[in-house]
């Protein structure tokens, strides 16, 4: 059976997603991988990605980077090339998020290297269409995610549905195999559910979690309803 | 039959591509459609928009602005909205040229727009993989300029024909109608003849025409080799 | 005796920016300008550089760019290097506006070549510090523009007129020479009165005229009352 | 007396910027600091802060980032805010590096925020001109590198001496207290200590370090170099 995603973006939300609470959060993740074997991802700040990294050594979940400049390494300042990530541990990245958008070129040129380099890549599109370009790349997973929802609080799943749909089907005619995640104010559980429902594979999260009272109840609560929604 | 496709990126090559220069250059590609019939494309820079339409006024050759902001008209200081270009009088933008590349959201919003407008879309890419990439956009016309040949005087067509035909297979796979040309170190009448038998309906030329000696008589020679190519 | 200064960004309201409401707008300006003797500069977008500077040829109204990119003229596409601006016949050209900022170095690349090349600089900032900073490269005219109130009606000098004088005085520490503007927020001619008592010698203004429904009236009063006002 | 400043910034080199080879590095730091006393500064990526942080733990060496993002923390994605940096400890920062510029509104409002949170500042320029610009903004650091020489290893001490001594004379005469260093090219103890003879406080150091054969070498006969133009 195919496990469902939990894609956790810190984003920079402050304190919450720096030092001990980034720790923190990694703790928990771990705790929601032990007890639902779902596949979570988590996306801290960069300068924060050696913590977590420590804090999840030894399991199974996975260190993605927010973003990755596409440069080669050398003479570079206050930039990251990918070789970095990979030096340091991640196991992915994400491309062309809404709050760091990328030329379609650059994207290319990452997706590529990262594909040598064994770095997992997760691109974020605003629409169906600019989906499908991405997935034409080649990319491991693909999140939809419309800016206008995201950060509000009002699922996708719930206020656009049609957004989720659509995009898998103009996602799935020029790519087989690539991962769709379902973005943009995913809060609940339910949210989840009917993101896999509406056949996606999983929820790539920020606030809902990162800035949550409990972000272990609502990861656990998340990952079980996507389990269920997948059964 | 379909018209082949010569379109000609003047860049800001000084004083070539500027006032008289221009002009002159303008009323060169009218000749060349007159005596040819194929279709010509002008790009001139923004500044130039005006009297090159002018100069092409009642005649068939249509005028493209090389690059259109993503922006909403109103206040915004030194940006061109699309509505602008029309209220000008162009038929068509290049978007995300080699020199001006473009993030995909971006695209995306410019060619969706640009339709609404009756403007015409010619987007550039470096790749055939994002070639397809923005092809899925649903564009008018696609470029595919591998980026370390233009300018140089070495014409992909010959060069890297492989670039040409391999760009063809993977636009085609997701967009059956949209218009492709081949572009980077086009020079001579041969290099567009080749550019129509790999499959391409056309070229995208800059310091080939512009810096010529004699524009006129590089356009008239590509003009026919791309004519005998299709016939 | 020293003569006002009246700018006007049309920035890119449609339509009120672009065509005959550009020309028509250029047409009240001279009329101003003839009636009143100050110094009148006229800012439109890139594509109707040509027919404003057509519109005030023969007069001493003057016609900037909104922006110019920092690139040598050459294998460069959508972007516009000074020599096509100067080739055009414009006077000057606005750096670094509120909503088209600009890199420190780049700023102080275009200051200079501008300077060889004979083109007035009027560069903005959004503080008095940086109005400092950018004044120490030497350009011909600095405005201060607090972004919070630009484009909002309420004016700056009165809003916050210690914004202004704190300008004049911070900037004056580092350049004896340069013209100092006020901007953002400028609607009446009772704003532009007060921006010369306040040590200004002008006024930078967009919506204030652009968009108001007699521009040639606003434009009239704010000439007058900065007469009035530096008498 | 004063003490001489050497700032180590790692760029992105693979893999001598990375993991073990950071780490070493900044050890050869600490016995530098031990032994001249002189004070240094490191700036690793960002993704190396943290370890590079805890080899320099109780020392007096400091660690700066290589850049910081104009952003608030919140909803960001890939930036990294300054209350991001503090919160890992890092001293400083270093801003508008020649290989990643920044919009001069950015520097102010990065310059005023580092200093509300006690962070300081090392600000790059291209000129002396844009080296005062800068420093009107009341930095703790200006650092000189005109970018021709950076990475070349022809010291612009040695190869363009007048650079160093004007930008002494025109930041002077807009800022008396601001440190002023100098970079580019610099590779020997002889750069460092001519840097120091014309009138700057220290030097701004890349690969003449970071890829040297033993950079515990290098920083230690800069350091000593420098204390003896200083004596």
């Amino acid at each position: 059976m195919v496990k469902p995603v939990l894609a956790v973006n810190f984003k920079a939300y402050y304190p919450h997603s720096f030092g001990e609470n980034a720790y923190r959060l990694a703790k928990d993740a771990v705790r929601v991988w032990r007890e639902t074997g779902v596949e979570v991802i988590l996306a801290p700040p960069f300068t924060e990605l050696k913590s977590v990294i420590e804090a999840v050594n030894g399991t199974g979940v996975k260190v993605f980077a927010q973003h990755a400049d596409p440069v080669e390494p050398g003479a570079v300042t206050g930039f990251i090339p990918l070789e970095g990530l990979k030096n340091l541990g991640v196991h992915g990245v994400i491309l062309n998020h809404s709050e760091h958008r990328l030329k379609i070129s650059d994207i290319n040129y990452l997706v590529k290297k990262a594909r040598k380099l064994s770095i997992e890549t997760l691109v974020c599109a605003d629409t169906p269409e600019t989906g499908a370009a991405v997935a034409v790349l080649g990319p491991d997973m693909v999140a939809v995610e419309p800016p206008e929802l995201i950060g509000t609080g009002v699922s996708v799943s719930k206020a656009k549905p049609e957004v989720v749909t659509n995009s898998v089907d103009v996602i799935r005619r020029v790519n087989k195999d690539v991962a769709i995640l379902t973005g943009a104010g995913i809060t609940t559980g339910e949210d989840a559910y009917i993101a896999v429902k509406l056949g996606t594979i999983g929820v790539l999260v920020a606030s809902g979690i990162v800035k949550a009272k409990d972000p272990y109840q609502v990861m656990k609560e998340m990952a079980e309803a996507m389990l269920k929604g997948l059964a």
